[in-house]
């Protein structure tokens, strides 16, 4: 196998952050390949600008003639993908993506032909702003990239893109995709969900005059909200399984300090345990 | 007025993050006034060493002849010692304080007689990790001061504590107790209590080995987590019934959320509420 995973042309659905800064990344390591862009209008011309693409178009037909097809829109527009791909691919390609959840996708490119060999991915690197301005080539250095093959998808296919996200930087860990939607629920999706309502929560409280009195402390924990609502809304949808009783945890934790406040008792054991929880994380 | 409040021996009530910031400001800006020190006996030590202190004491009878008391321990602990200073400073000083919450402080400096004037402080500056190691000279520098003198506060010692905290860098801004205790609970003590629940149901739903699978996003919603539980603790209670219903809207929030997850219905508004909430942030 050649270093690039023998990819010479690679489609990406969705030029925004993640898609963008693959397009980079793809550029500064591999600048012989083909890189095709599909998405808006708008954001396909903002990508062309920035030299991230070879070529862009805004129909999904831009795929034709891709050995790697990345999707990296929003979960549910990649579902609709997936259907597509095969009246729109006639050769073999590996299809991968880079979605937050990995069972809604898994379960819909079962439906795709053997020729089209589909290996799920998530890379765990973002930044609180989305977008194609905010991408850049180093955003999946020393990330782990996590895969999730189906029982149908083949050893070569998994090595080839294994090998190609670790060309790009990143580190690729083999996850089955029910302990990945499991384990993000808990890290990702209710961190994202809660940080959107406390933003709505305080906002909607105090207003700008109030939002006025607040420090870095309010900053840090809300600066994930400013992520762009669409990919979080399909997210969250994608894994509502999962999310729902991660949710009613974080809901029981909250009701019981209300209660405790209510009856004058102390907090301290919680702060206390969520302070050593916080000292086992990096940073 | 000189430009130092005429304060030539303050004595600093808890040497930590706050504590000791403004300790290294005072030094900073006017290196001939006494700093006394009063923290347990670790505390002292590592202050002055640091070189934070012109001297160091476990014991709260060391702000005898001072003419500026800062009160910059846990709340609880404030108020404690709020009762004892009348028997501890013989003469005219000014007493101030540092706490997040003002209403219950400034309760018990109701207590204080007319030689001991009480302007209550809260600076708006903080950092995740507490401690007088995580001190640093420039923490008040453009941060806003917020003052809440009581009925019984003369203007004068009100000008001199501003003009102090202005010395330091910081931008004074009077604010009536009730108004600060109301907005806070907001921008401050919900996010504190939201960000330390999560992270502790985050932790014990799936540990050590699910933490690695996170990013950049829990890592800035649990920052403040890092926080001391006693300072927040403190907090919490004597905020309880300003907290108390910024917490039930949350709860509501999160409820909702999760009754349309179980329903299959957008959370789209929600983060789109909260995106343009999150715009309007200082970053």
């Amino acid at each position: 196998m050649s270093p690039d995973g023998d990819f010479r042309r690679i489609a990406i659905v969705g030029v925004g952050l993640i898609g963008g800064s693959l397009a980079f990344a793809v550029r500064r390591r591999f600048p012989d390949v083909t890189i095709v862009g599909i998405d808006r209008d708008d954001v396909v011309t903002a990508a062309r600008q920035l030299g991230a693409l070879s070529q862009g178009t805004t129909d999904l037909a831009g795929v034709a003639g891709a050995d790697l097809v990345v999707l990296a829109a929003p979960v549910v527009a990649n579902l609709e993908a997936i259907e597509r791909l095969p009246s729109l691919l006639e050769g073999h390609a590996i299809v991968t993506d880079v979605g937050s959840t990995k069972r809604a996708t898994l379960d819909a490119a079962r439906a795709l032909p053997a020729r089209l060999q589909f290996v799920g991915g998530h890379p765990l690197a973002g930044a609180a702003k989305g977008g194609i301005e905010a991408s850049r080539p180093d955003l999946f250095e020393r990330r782990t990239w996590v895969l999730t093959p189906s029982l149908s998808t083949s050893r070569e296919a998994i090595a080839r893109v294994s090998g190609f996200v670790r060309a790009l930087g990143a580190v690729p860990l083999e996850l089955d995709a029910d302990t990945h939607d499991h384990v993000l629920a808990f890290t990702s999706h209710l961190p994202q969900l809660t940080a959107s309502a406390l933003m709505q929560v305080v906002g909607d409280g105090v207003g700008d005059d109030g939002l006025q009195f607040s420090g870095g402390g309010l900053a840090d924990t809300t600066r994930v909200a400013a992520s762009p609502a669409r990919i979080w809304t399909d997210i969250c949808r994608t894994n509502a399984d999962e999310l729902i009783p991660a949710l009613d945890r974080l809901i029981e934790a909250l009701q019981a300090a209300r209660q405790s406040l209510a009856s004058d008792q102390t907090l301290e054991p919680m702060f206390d345990s969520a302070q050593r929880w916080r000292a086992r994380l990096r940073s």
